[in-house]
């Protein structure tokens, strides 16, 4: 369930990196969010950057420590961007934490944890972790903003959510055209071919161009309305111009 | 080929944004940046956000229209918000999205397109693409923060790329510890059993209790460094202290 993760922000320096955040999450379907001891908020800044996400701001829980934060949780993910000398085990692949934190999810509250923008997480705090995580990234580059890692673990885990079939998410569905019987299809390449025959369109005795715009037309797969757009196309190319001889 | 991802903002509104797309770009292998009438570049805001991408952004073409921007390019995505009334192929799943345009890349230019913050792009803009994408996001609230759309696309792609044996990533290796052997592992639960029954840890007959204990210990996969600490944990328990009296 999306709604028993906790995104925990361990001392925020930036108050536009708690909105961005909160924004983030809330694009996503989470809405728990756990400050421990940001430097500043509320702010205007973070107001700001959340856009429409501000109510995820106003039910934010401010903490003082980490643990006051996670007590509840059956699992911790400390994120970081580099690996610590602490055998914890370790996620490398967002899917793969998306897949655990929902399962465990189910049943009880999980907190992803990330840590100050330039220093990330103490060695005390990744001790109120059961497991790290790393997000991939280019080696040349490998820092994510602070909120742009939460996207990016937010959108993993939404994921994840939206391909379990029990919570019922539909995409918007995008426009579906009603596509054209064979017949109506078969119907308009003949029509193409009498077009070009009239039009003085030489097909070479043994060439396949013909069959090889029939082949795009049909690859294209034009719905009715588009079948109906290019026939009067054809037309037009049929109608000798008012002003000058038939090139007939 | 990453090189050839070209990451298109149409006239941003907040220099803000784009300084965090190119951060987003960088972290994920992307360098090619163009911008079609931005509103205000270069920016110090700009600047600022992009962190350690400024030479994404030093590198970035500024072009006054959308054409110029993707001429070049054998497949141009625009992303949007909302679904257009208009039949173009479209990527509803981000990752059908990122196999697509790796797949494409790898020969030639491919362009993603990103609209303004608060009216995407227009229907003559979305002429000049072969395809849409919408990243799927909660009902409640689907707008992602353009940078945000930026960053998890570029992740999309960086996953692609790095899953193809090929392009030879290889992420950062967790410690690994080193294994006991199994007489050692043995050894030590036949420690523990000892030391549980020298501290009148009484064993009820057909209960599974130490076996409960052993298999708690040999799941939890101590490495040899760890067992040797458990080793020093029980010796601890076995000495009598100092100032008192035996228990036993």
């Amino acid at each position: 369930m999306l709604s028993n993760i906790q995104i925990v922000l361990v001392q925020t320096f930036h108050p536009g990196n708690i909105g961005a955040a909160a924004r983030a999450m809330k694009t996503m379907g989470l809405s728990r969010l756990i400050l421990v001891a940001p430097r500043r908020f509320p702010d205007d800044e973070a107001t700001a950057m959340a856009a429409g996400a501000t109510d995820v701001l106003e039910n934010a829980r401010v903490v003082d420590t980490l643990d006051e934060a996670v007590g509840e949780c059956v699992s911790v993910i400390g994120a970081s961007a580099r690996l610590r000398n602490m055998p914890l085990p370790h996620f490398c692949e967002p899917d793969e934490m998306a897949e655990h934190v929902m399962t465990q999810a189910a049943s009880a509250p999980v907190a992803l944890v990330f840590g100050r923008e330039r220093f990330g997480l103490t060695n005390e705090e990744i001790q109120c972790c059961t497991h790290q995580m790393t997000l991939p990234a280019a080696p040349d580059y490998p820092i994510l903003n602070l909120a742009q890692a939460v996207q990016v673990c937010a959108h993993e885990l939404f994921t994840v959510w939206r391909k379990n079939p029990e919570n019922q998410y539909s995409a918007p569905a995008p426009v579906q055209s009603t596509r054209p019987t064979q017949q109506q299809l078969q119907a308009f390449l003949q029509h193409l071919d009498h077009t070009l025959e009239d039009a003085g369109f030489h097909n070479q005795p043994h060439s396949r161009t013909l069959e090889r715009l029939h082949a795009f037309y049909i690859r294209a797969q034009p719905s009715k309305k588009e079948l109906s757009l290019l026939r009067g196309m054809l037309s037009a190319f049929s109608t000798p111009r008012d002003n000058g001889p038939s090139n007939k």
